[in-house]
């Protein structure tokens, strides 16, 4: 089945960057109902590097602003959520779960290059998908993770959402 | 406005990577149909350094056979098209077009590192719009990309398509 045009519009079209957000918050479901999609997209051999990180909370986003470029802190304050999209290193030892069929850690195993280009590009097409699945529940826009940012995955890039879009 | 729970089955719920294929062929129109749409997915910047090599010729084909894993031989062959998802490393050239309200390009002139990451990154973003767009219009399966594929550009990933869904 093909999606209709007014679909298409929501999703690539119609969509743009957000710069200004209204003050309503985003609730845990929502937030819950966004990662129940992202999580199904693509990666290969199902590997998932991709890890989430929610920041809506007044103290959350000042640990943020001293990593963030100048012109990026008053929209990320002001969005209602911030999301560090994020990779595991050692996203390789779930393989026995995610991907029965192979023996597919092994791949990975005493391979860091290997595992850091796959995490990279895994995590990043599914930053995509979170960036989609917002488009498809309401608006969002994405910008750049500074490397500065620190988590106990490794911060990719950073992502702003709204409950619904805005202007 | 959200997409219904059908448009979400399409992208996200029902949607599975394909192993197998019809043979019914991909036009021109379709190929553009797709790149119209993924084209449109946000990068950094809009520095929008994806390529898309789009193979549908046995000649193409048997020029990718060796680069292949041999798990993923078969199927490429068997697919319609094949898509080599690629990074164009001097993207930054273009950023005084698409990105006018600033001097992008001198953010990766004579930063190779950062120009390489910005690159690998965004593209990888908009390899991960071609699969929601083509799973918009139709099926489609994706793999990872050997790095012993050669094109002007630097290939990350490829993606088979059908112009359809099938099993």
């Amino acid at each position: 089945m093909a999606l209709d045009d007014a679909a298409l519009d929501v999703l690539f079209r119609d969509a743009r960057t957000k710069w200004e957000f209204t003050d309503e918050a985003v609730s845990d479901e929502q937030l819950q109902a966004l990662y129940e999609l992202l999580k199904l997209g693509p990666t290969s051999a199902n590997c998932s590097p991709g890890r989430f990180v929610f920041i809506r909370t007044p103290e959350g986003k000042e640990k943020l602003k001293p990593a963030l470029s100048a012109g990026n802190i008053d929209k990320t304050m002001a969005a209602p959520v911030t999301v560090i999209v994020a990779q595991d290193p050692l996203f390789y030892q779930h393989l026995p779960k995610l991907f029965p069929p192979a023996d597919a850690k092994a791949w990975f195993s005493g391979n860091p290059d290997l595992a850091e280009e796959t995490a990279f590009r895994n995590s990043t097409l599914q930053g995509a998908y979170l960036i989609m699945a917002a488009r498809a529940l309401g608006g969002l826009i994405a910008g750049r993770c500074p490397g500065s940012i620190k988590t106990k995955w490794t911060g990719r890039f950073l992502a702003r959402a709204a409950g619904s879009r805005t202007s």
